[in-house]
């Protein structure tokens, strides 16, 4: 392909170059820890008490550049759970995904994401949500992201991994067109395909694993070199073929190499004539 | 229209008539307390405090038939919160819905409705839920739900009152088909307009309002008359019109008349000869 399609086209640019395409400034600390620590792995850490969560997060830390939460599901959350896990993150360079899943109208949104229990805003870095409700979603969560004064990020959910999914081509369309609103603030997408070829936009994919096709609730897998060289994805996400191993921090380690070795077989695909 | 037809429209049937028609609990009972009451009217909770969540539900109580939730903006929820709301929702006979809207897959959505922080299940009666990640959703709440041994049902989110939000008519239809798979466990719809003639299923409309035609983050509110008689909402649900009204339970007792007499003048319209 000529170089000026090359230049422009996230799958095939490294990390180190998509850097200063971000306009999010989330994603471009991301894409900087990935390089730094030549990881693209994402852990799921589907674990529901905050002991469990602090000592995955220490031992997978080093293998990581985010680690997905679902604090609702922490039994016993308190503000020391997000400090504490906030310090982690901190030492072991990693960014807190907090997958939320955002799905009501604005207002509401807004409240959840910045108050009550669990007043993600203070904390996380990233937070997932559903264009389902509309454009008033991303508005919402921006002006709360700005009053909260900290480098802040949104990944919209643009495909599902799940059996079923009601999620069509024009709706990932349509959530592109809202994501093209507000650039400043959408660090990119959770996808099983390529949804964008910009290369300052993050691609995750959940419904990743080395050894399993599914769960008995609709949950498909796909390997990481499928969805890295195949189906474009920038980070992988991986729930329970890490957290639910004998050895988490071991086998983020293989999930971590097998994510590298695709991202980088994949740039090569990009210039075969090098 | 010839009496068959009017005999199993849920629009034109009278509440005590449709009760025979539930196959989930839930709806059976909700259908008794609207009748019991005289009242089609939730009540949408959207405040921040327990002693806030717990004043309210006190002064509207008696006029509601659903007091609708969103425990994760309470910023003091504690079991006690849960457990003094059941007390209530006894004493002036109520059903809890909350308004978690579940939009992620099975697996994670089961531990969310189960456990953590909200414990849901268990003091619940209904929540409501997108069908976005598919027949794994409903399946995994439903199994839940089993365990928790109590009668629950879910209000599957079939349409969306804010501006420009992305559920299309093939999306509602899809909703429609994976919610017959469930009837057991399916309460009835969050809706804007008819989407069911099942005389079992329940349709709640959001976005009522006495004197607002919307916020500035895409909420659009219509009249009570409106969604009742034209729309075919069985329950409205209001928020900001009665929660941040200097007196809640007088216009509380002002939205149930008007949505009382919307429902009884539906009921005229569909027997003109009588």
């Amino acid at each position: 392909p000529p170089p000026a399609v090359m230049e422009h086209s996230r799958r095939f640019m490294p990390f180190s170059k998509r850097v200063n395409h971000c306009v999010n400034p989330v994603a471009k600390k991301l894409l900087e820890i990935i390089e730094e620590k030549k990881t693209n792995l994402c852990v799921s850490a589907d674990v529901t008490t905050t002991k469990e969560l602090l000592e995955l997060a220490e031992k997978v830390g080093p293998e990581i550049c985010v680690l997905k939460t679902h604090m609702d599901i922490i039994k016993d959350f308190s503000g020391e759970t997000a400090c504490m896990l906030v310090g982690l993150a901190m030492k072991h360079n990693f960014l807190l995904l907090e997958d939320r899943k955002f799905a009501d109208i604005g207002n509401t949104v807004k409240m959840q994401y910045t108050s009550g229990k669990f007043f993600i805003s203070s904390w996380a870095d990233l937070v997932t949500v559903h264009t389902i409700s509309g454009p008033g979603v991303l508005q919402a969560l921006k002006e709360a992201a700005f009053d909260a004064n900290k480098p802040r990020g949104c990944v919209i959910i643009g495909e599902l991994s799940s059996a079923g999914n009601l999620i069509t081509a024009d709706y990932s369309s349509a959530s592109m067109v809202l994501a093209a609103e507000h650039f400043d603030f959408v660090s990119g997408f959770v996808s099983q395909n390529s949804l964008s070829s910009r290369p300052g936009l993050i691609h995750f994919t959940p419904g990743v694993s080395l050894g399993c096709n599914g769960d008995n609730l609709g949950q498909q897998y796909s390997d990481p070199d499928h969805v890295v060289t195949q189906r474009g994805s920038d980070v992988i996400i991986v729930g329970r073929g890490i957290i639910m191993d004998a050895n988490p921090g071991e086998a983020a380690r293989k999930y971590k190499e097998a994510a590298w070795a695709a991202y980088e077989k994949r740039l090569l695909a990009a210039v075969p004539n090098k």
